[in-house]
């Protein structure tokens, strides 16, 4: 794998970071002064003390994203920080611009707890039309994305666990599509219990899927289980493997259908693919090193492998998911991301892919794909409206 | 005046706000994402983890200014909530970019006190290299200044204190040498004792002048007094009034050289500018109508005024002074803004108008005179190196 770090480092000193604020407005003359500034702009000001929801209409808010972390969770380097994290989330900043013209801007946060940081959230939230959250670690980023949802009436989304289901599952849906399998009858084991790992179950359930079995540093998690245990286990144990299945990875693997590793690298042998159900899918999201490499994948009998590398097919990147998502949230004033959103996210991102060019190495279309962003804007609009996450009245028409 | 009313409100809608954020770095191809994020942000990171400084060096940190406001003192409008000022704040970012090519953001906070505003400040300061606060009452405002200036290592900054303080003693510079008079003998009256009241008698002190007496609605305002005052009042009744004056603002502008006026519309009438010395000079700044008008002013006899309008010459606009300061402090990594750096910002502008060019209304510059965000910002670089305001070794050439 290419060494980025001289180069990386190198642009970012370049540019001095990666992200700048300009004007959508040129300020040339005393006239355009007065009118975006004092005196004029006491109009919309006292225009939003009347009506909050004007400010919709008048600032930023109605397209502007907030990317907010507090830095314990950032790639693979762990609990670095708030400030050592802000080029990862100047990072996500362009591109929720790049990929979807949507203004976004890093707010790293240094807090003390779980309660501070999201008191800290609410009281700078009201520029913003919605809230990404990033690399917050598990279990803490559930309770702090339960809590924001339940008490800001924007959309929050913690894109470390949906972004990543939500491509993870479009890509599974034509995977299975290609070797006429189907949700509703495959066994799925998931390894990870972080933050990825619970949202995929949540989602795979929308989809019918029977049969999950997710295990953790301890094998797998089944209710009653005693070691190691969270309150979000706890909900992934009452949810899933019905069965109660026990062991280790190498033990439940047997007769899966799909393996999704959101873990660590090598976790996935070759001796264990060989226990797995035919055309076996895998996809090895680990980074920078996947559970297993596509070649030695391949080799053992996989039909279908994805990872989170650009440099392989079939990669699960988030930018296929996020921007899109907030594009159509914030067209429609979504008060929230709900299922029916997610949902239509997965199907949107799948269908970008013909039946007719679904091959084993091109089940996830590339993150470089032009489509991507307004197809899955336009459906998750659709599908906040449909599911009233939305309280402004939409001509769908008129946002596509 | 012209009503700006329906004009400012439709440049609003139309571009649904005045602000967003833009990308320095191009993202069209593979490579372009594994530099500018997964993998190769992972480097700067690690870089910021070992030593924090680096933020200036790898991210948008050193050239970027946080706006603050809680919305208690917004324009003329009063408190209407962190809500409502986002117009202001978007505009003020703009006028940051426009004018002096820094970046800016607004944080709209909402905060139940003084204490959690500033903690709230604490917690989201890491990604800006400065931070611009902004309409915030006094005497609050004091109190989150002093407690944030002590408690974090960027410089902080309320505008509507220091800015307008600096265009007033720059204006009034001009207008003594242009009557031949000098800071040492005259006599100050300033009308209004908050943020921006308080602000100038600081700065008037640093340029020596020995008698200044404030008046508030009680009137003047002397060391003993009873009748509403707070901390910030103490401190100005002690260090302003030496003959101990007492009366309303028609007493004790008996003989004064200078009336200033950051208070009401019409506060001062024609019979108490009689009672001025030879050569009055008057800075009447209420907004949007003024403590007098000009010609009623002139008619009067008063020899140099200033306002606080875009349509009357000497406007005295806080955008001839924070764009540069903010850009000077951050070009030298300054650690805060002190009093050698706003005295330097006073003389760059003043003398930004040559002798020969001074009339009675031409003592301050105009806004959209191009030389005065760089000529502040080299002098303001410099009293900062000078001051010892920056821990970075600077060749100030290079900054020219």
């Amino acid at each position: 794998m290419r060494d980025y770090r001289e180069e990386a480092l190198e642009l970012h000193k370049r540019y001095q970071g990666k992200l700048e604020t300009t004007s959508k407005i040129p300020v040339e003359s005393v006239e355009d002064l007065s009118l975006v500034y004092s005196p004029g702009v006491a109009e919309p000001c006292k225009e939003i003390h009347e009506d909050e929801q004007r400010m919709y209409d008048y600032t930023m808010k109605g397209n502007t994203v907030a990317v907010i972390t507090n830095g314990s969770a950032v790639l693979g380097l762990g609990d670095i920080g708030a400030k050592a994290s802000l080029p990862v989330m100047e990072g996500k900043c362009m591109l929720f611009k790049s990929f979807a013209n949507v203004n976004a801007f890093p707010l790293c946060i240094e807090a003390n707890d779980t309660n501070n940081f999201v008191d800290i959230v609410k009281s700078v939230q009201a520029p913003f039309g919605g809230i990404n959250l990033e690399d917050i670690k598990a279990p803490e980023c559930f309770e702090i994305e339960e809590k924001l949802k339940k008490e800001l009436d924007i959309p929050v989304f913690h894109d470390d666990q949906h972004g990543t289901a939500i491509v993870t599952v479009a890509g599974l849906m034509n995977a299975l599509k290609l070797l006429n399998k189907s949700f509703s009858t495959i066994k799925v084991v998931i390894n990870g219990a972080g933050s990825a790992g619970v949202a995929i179950v949540d989602l795979l359930l929308e989809f019918k899927v029977n049969n999950i079995i997710v295990c953790d540093s301890k094998g797998a998690i089944y209710e009653g289980r005693e070691e190691r245990m969270n309150e979000a286990k706890k909900r992934v144990a009452s949810i899933t493997n019905g069965q109660r299945e026990t062991g280790i990875l190498d033990d439940v693997i047997n007769n899966a259908d799909v393996f999704i590793g959101v873990s660590a690298a090598g976790a996935l042998k070759v001796n264990m693919i060989k226990k797995m159900n035919t055309d076996p899918i895998v996809f090895a999201m680990a980074n920078p090193l996947p559970e297993i490499m596509p070649e030695e994948a391949k080799d053992a009998g996989v039909a279908v492998i994805g990872t989170g590398r650009s440099d392989f097919p079939n990669q699960v990147n988030n930018v296929l998911a996020f921007p899109g998502i907030f594009k159509g949230a914030l067209a429609v004033h979504a008060k929230e991301i709900n299922k029916e959103m997610k949902k239509a996210a997965v199907y949107a991102i799948a269908s970008l892919i013909e039946d007719d060019e679904l091959r084993a190495d091109y089940v996830i279309p590339s993150p470089f794909d032009k489509r991507v962003a307004q197809s899955v804007a336009d459906v998750v609009s659709e599908a906040a409206v449909k599911s009233y996450a939305t309280e402004k009245i939409v001509n769908l028409s008129s946002i596509k």
